[in-house]
């Protein structure tokens, strides 16, 4: 059965599923009940983050509560976080699908792999670790702990392949510098650097430092975790186009756009059954990759992500794309901050600057922050209040995520 | 085929099995290679946690690395943490043995269970985890988190049974009457308090406040978590016994003691392949039961944790029983004090008076203090120094439990 074909009827069965849920009882009605074709998708309605959390706790949830045996949840504190229920069978397909992923990054039956992000309530490590343990890999599942404690398994247990988010990746590397342990003792391999957006320049920046090579891998809570992933030769990402299916759509009209135009990245799962989602948007902005990866796969491919929606901010009428802001300061300060930034906007811009909070490795050095107020105000013509703030600031949150954007009240 | 002949074949598997480790090839040689009755087992040396210490990360591991995909440790900060290897088959024979306890306890298909323990390297909520899903049972596995969101959770999906340790079921309790959020908003049923020793009072209490019915669980993450739980009729902790096989022994000279009889807990696994372990020497303190249960299971039982061997402290030259003075401490104290309690012994007791740590209630009732000492004072014969000290000071510590005896060094 060609792809195509075997999409078209995985959507049909799931559009048939979510049926069986309150609130897509009620979205898909007078639409039709089988597609012919699978294009006939983009006149389908969109769901969004905010109707989901309107049926919150059960009513997206499309098989009987009998029927679920896990929950995960995205890292909201309000209690209205995203869902993700699974059945026996969810979990089954979710680590065959995301095994695929673990695959194409190298992952065999005599790999070691050290997963440094939380587990319990947040899908990802959970579900990519049965998709390695699919694979026969040998998994440590340490989580949250000390940067000691973590190098010390690195070492102990001859880890190859390293999970984390991008600030962490930073933070370890101060560490074994710090205390100076010899990277030979390691037998690092691979990286996989997940949670957060980041540059092609970060990203070869942690290659240098730790001499591994790092790949992308992109997922959310919602669609049960890591859903694309980078090849070696990591001309875009591949999707498990088999499991969740990929559109890109203006964020403005709604319209779904040809490849190589960068929108909203729109999915539609294949194959979950407690919660499948249709046209869900991800508020995150990227584009379909048109031609052939040099790998010889052929799943749909999308770019590195870019950016949210929602992250382009406006100051006092100036449009900001904070991730360029952020590619601005790394420039401009070099080696002298550390990488975990956060952009503080009052919500009330009369008599405000807009904050940019950075911890300086060489804290007296003062004159850096008035260099780097000149030159964003050359580039973006806002002058930021540019602080210094120590680096503990920024070691909190889930998985050790700094919410990069923050608005303030501030009167 | 009877249980006895099942154990015994297991027994001999194990054995074999064992031999494949480094540790056990040099340990056992000389053994007989295969008994003939299950009793032979007598003759066999002890494994200490010390031995396992000695030739960590890999010297007891029975299978080739590359077959391991799973790992958890005990909680030791020092990296010399007990580990617990799995295989696929190891994770799949736990989780149904495993399922035998949650089954016992009541959990169904439509079961609704919120684990309040941490996730990640810690087994106990893992492994459960995998144990309650092969029952069909929900969980939500909520590791550590606020009270608030743990409260939020049990009320948003309806739970019925929670897993936590004892003080977080006093600490949960304090933050429901402290916020007036009505019992009857909740679903709860039933609780499994585990990973610490607590008496049948403190569970008595624990049951009265939430209105629900407590349940023990004995396990460690040597044997692959829980092994022995309580059935509605609460006469003792029926065994795992075709998963591990208990022996009680004379903690000062290692003869196996007499059914009734008091002794050390004495482990050999049946269906580990990773790391099987030969009569591991467990440290707690219990008995094995004679006599049927009433409720016609014919495993083997044992009693209640009591305290475990090294518990037994002295000072000043006098034996001291660490648990018999907490019951002491919460017949004298009643409600006045929270149950998370620290006896703090000097390493050196010239001039020095051990001390207790306690929270009152009502922290201006310093007359408790002295009324404790004096109680203790006559029933023990030594002066403590009884502190009143902030609550806050003991939620620490993986699944928030507190280092019930310390050892302090004072100059």
């Amino acid at each position: 059965m060609s792809k195509n074909k075997t999409q078209l009827n995985l959507l049909n069965k799931t559009l048939n599923i979510a049926r069986n849920s309150k609130f897509y009882k009620s979205k898909l009605q007078g639409f039709p009940l089988e597609l012919k074709n699978i294009l006939e998708l983009q006149n389908f309605p969109f769901t969004t983050k905010k109707e989901l959390r309107d049926c919150y706790p059960f009513g997206a949830l499309a098989v009987p509560i009998n029927d679920v045996v896990e929950l995960h949840t995205s890292s909201g504190t309000t209690g209205k976080a995203a869902l993700s229920f699974l059945t026996k069978e969810d979990l089954k397909n979710s680590s065959k699908a995301i095994a695929k992923a673990w695959k194409c990054f190298g992952i065999t039956k005599s790999s070691r792999v050290q997963f440094m992000m939380s587990y319990g309530l947040f899908s990802g490590a959970t579900l990519n670790t049965y998709a390695i343990q699919e694979l026969g890999g040998f998994v440590v599942p340490a989580g949250i702990q000390s940067a000691e404690k973590q190098i010390q398994m690195m070492l102990d247990f001859k880890i190859d392949t390293i999970v984390g988010t991008v600030g962490y990746y930073f933070y370890l590397f101060d560490y074994i510098k710090e205390k100076q342990i010899p990277l030979e003792q390691f037998s690092l391999k691979c990286g996989i650097m997940a949670g957060e957006i980041y540059s092609d320049k970060v990203r070869s920046e942690i290659e240098r430092k730790f001499k591994i090579k790092i790949f992308d891998h992109y997922g959310l809570c919602e669609v049960n975790t890591g859903i694309a992933y980078e090849c070696e030769f990591r001309t875009g990402l591949h999707f498990l186009d088999n499991y969740v299916l990929p559109e890109i759509i203006d964020p403005e009209n709604g319209k779904v756009l040809p490849v190589d135009n960068e929108g909203e990245l729109v999915l539609t799962t294949l194959k979950k059954n407690a919660l499948p989602l249709i046209r869900y948007r991800t508020g995150d902005i990227t584009s379909i990759k048109s031609g052939r990866c040099p790998c010889g796969r052929s799943s749909i491919r999308i770019n590195r992500i870019k950016r949210r929606v929602d992250d382009i901010i406006f100051i006092k009428g100036i449009k900001i794309d904070p991730y360029e802001l952020k590619e601005y300061l790394l420039e401009i300060a070099g080696d002298n901050i550390f990488s975990d930034i956060k952009i503080r906007v009052g919500n009330s811009f009369e008599n405000y600057s807009p904050e940019i909070l950075v911890s300086l490795k060489n804290p007296s050095s003062t004159n850096l922050l008035s260099v780097i107020q000149k030159t964003l105000k050359e580039k973006t013509l806002l002058t930021f209040d540019v602080k210094h703030i120590s680096r503990d600031y920024f070691q909190r949150g889930e998985n050790n995520k700094v919410k990069f954007v923050e608005y303030v009240d501030k009167k």
